[in-house]
């Protein structure tokens, strides 16, 4: 917020501006998402962009699957469906999340438009404005996104290499109830964290699970890349061990492939109804070619198999990347060392302001997401998230090196201009679905 | 609402009914839903729902282009994309709509999950709790359901066999700006209007476009019907006339098929940059493969030869239904004379309650919408939604036959029994995706 620059250009082009609503006016395009157009130019390396990379997929297998689904069944799979979902994906489901250690009927799944629309649906559901939101800090940028358009109050809670902090999750709860409001639930993604590329260790697990359950605070357990660590079996998740006080949103985006957008959520029965009230009045239904599309898929090929060749994949680039970090940075620059998943998080000497950095780095060839876009409150700004899903390892190296070399120069010239003026670049900034 | 009956049911069993958003204290399955599983039985005639009737569509070219698409394009058709939609199908969408004689810029379509997510989205982005939406009387039920969720007033307007009346839209207007409230915008289905089963004839379109004009309203043209027209070209489109001050909203639902979930909003410049980041909180994207798909469709086949086909056979279907009604139907009951789309609005003999009478009706295996899921404020309870788009014309004979039975012994008990109390059967009721 500038407030001595009011906006004039959109006050001039916009007849609409004084009749959006309340939650309207925090809905404004990100900087950097002008950017991140420069980025997409093929000779930079894009560390920035969260899309899996599903160039493994079977296609023979995918192709039969939908030209079968239409000559077979496509009247039905073209028609409108339930607002809650296919009933035999929501079996399939249900056998998914047992991987995970979760008993769940399939009465209490409902199939949504990407787990993104089950953080907006969950949202729509709870949440009034002013109330309270507890995230880790960092947290994932399109459910800030979505806390920020219901007009939400975001906590954020510390997280080390173990996840977030038990201490600090109960304080922050004492603290907002101290301020007299209501803490509508902690959203936590336990899993290979999206941007901190962490995971919540099991002991911790149970400690959240205990605080949340004693203060009577709703757990929302975001889990798009529980599948996709690199080590032994996937961790319990939350939910298989609290049918009651855990909402639990699953995805394909990432196990499968995106572009269906297709995810679900898990809830309590009472909650459940709501949600596909909630559903039925955003949609009617949601897609019902694609679910019957991932259903087929499921149930004709090795899906297990797909996954582990996505394991094996993205693990050659978090080795890539973290080869290249190792070998490449300045010594006060630390990072953090995942387990599955997409993400590094890393953090960069003081002083210097990952926001401020990012024109540089794209000029010279590489791209990033500056740690601002993870918080609500505009901290962050040391930091950035690096993403190792999509370019090759060859590619990451050298985005690696690239951005090695723009944080020593970065380094040099704050050593001789001084450190920017403090809460220089924090600004609130959603980057798009590009760069979730 | 029986305030002196508190829903004991709902305390007990939903934990979580303190903490739910207000917006979500309207949630509730309306009763006539529990009904409508026993109507979904083969030996009821269903003139209750709006599914379109796609048994037509050509399977072959359907399932050739996804096979191809997945072979062709695979991984980027299976991959996050825009958050305003795919470009090439947005250029399609503009040649779709140029049938209505809009000119509209491909810059200017938003898409969608269906045109309810639309609705949402329009919603979202202008209302707050209060405002109030000017409505048609009767409404689509899922447009109201969407106001409801966003905690709007609905203030309806009457209409006539050409639309709404604009003199009647004018005192509207002025009464609720005279309460000192803000009307977001004008929400009209001017083709084969759902339910009411009539069009805004010409003339009105300029008159209700200049009163809107005059006082500064934001109209929200929702035309999901325009291209089924029996009659002639398709009707201009107020769109047409005025590329500021309407939001215009499409869909490939009806001319398609619905279960891709793909429709449109067309938007002046800064509305549609509202809605693009409105869609990215809510899905991050709509379905890629889905627009894909349909894009596919659009350019391999005779899209609009198919139009044509499925014109012909709701014509023969609302023949029947027409024919059966003239025929049957009871002296004081009335309806609308639809020339294109689904539905034919009923208005039963004075003293006739068409939700009390829907137990009594489904029992003689019939079963139709009652009116009052069409009106915000309960009213409606003498009319009735009658669909002839899915049964066959022998199917919607027999059950207009049974429903006059039901009519005519209806009428017959409530000349030995007086009438109903004043206000029953005025509880609001949203059916849900089925009989949209």
């Amino acid at each position: 917020m500038k407030p001595d620059l009011p906006d004039v250009r959109q006050t001039r082009l916009d007849s609409y501006v004084d009749r959006y609503a309340a939650r309207t006016k925090g809905m404004t395009a990100s900087e950097i998402r002008a950017l991140f157009s420069v980025a997409s130019r093929p000779e930079v390396v894009s560390l920035a962009g969260g899309m899996p990379n599903i160039a493994g997929l079977p296609l023979d297998v995918v192709s039969g699957a939908v030209r079968d689904l239409v000559l077979d069944s496509g009247p039905t799979a073209m028609q409108y469906g339930s607002g809650q979902g296919d009933p035999v994906l929501r079996e399939q489901i249900c056998d998914v999340m047992r991987l995970e250690g979760i008993e769940a009927h399939p009465d209490d799944v409902v199939v949504t438009v990407g787990s993104q629309q089950a953080v907006d649906l969950v949202t729509r559901v709870f949440c009034d404005p002013g109330d309270v939101v507890i995230c880790e800090a960092p947290s994932y940028v399109g459910a800030l996104g979505v806390f920020r358009a219901y007009q939400c109050e975001v906590v954020h809670v510390a997280m080390d290499d173990d996840g977030v902090q038990p201490e600090a999750l109960e304080q922050a709860i004492a603290a907002v109830k101290a301020a007299g409001k209501k803490v509508k639930f902690f959203y936590t993604i336990p899993n290979f964290h999206n941007p901190a590329g962490i995971s919540l260790s099991l002991e911790r697990r149970g400690k959240v699970l205990q605080i949340c359950q004693d203060q009577d605070i709703l757990i929302l357990e975001d889990n798009p890349y529980g599948l996709l660590g690199f080590d032994g079996e996937p961790m319990r998740a939350i939910r298989a061990d609290d049918g009651e006080g855990v909402i639990y949103l699953g995805s394909f985006s990432k196990t499968f492939a995106p572009g269906f957008r297709v995810g679900w959520a898990v809830a309590p029965h009472a909650v459940r109804e709501k949600l596909v009230l909630a559903q039925e009045s955003a949609t009617l239904c949601p897609p019902v070619f694609s679910q019957f599309a991932i259903s087929s898929y499921l149930s004709r090929h090795d899906w297990l198999g797909q996954v582990k060749q996505f394991q094996e994949m993205y693990r050659e680039r978090r080795d890539a990347m973290l080869a290249a970090l190792t070998e490449k940075m300045p010594a006060a620059t630390t990072w953090t060392r995942p387990a599955g998943g997409f993400y590094v998080w890393l953090t960069l000497p003081a002083g210097l302001d990952a926001k401020a950095m990012l024109p540089r780095a794209v000029t010279n060839r590489v791209a990033y997401v500056p740690g601002t876009a993870f918080f609500a409150d505009g901290f962050g700004s040391q930091c950035m998230r690096l993403s190792y899903c999509h370019p090759t390892p060859a590619r990451i190296t050298e985005g690696v090196s690239r951005l090695a070399a723009v944080i020593e120069e970065e380094f040099e010239l704050r050593e001789t201009f001084g450190p920017l003026p403090p809460g220089a670049g924090r600004d609130y900034d959603a980057p798009g679905p590009e760069l979730s």
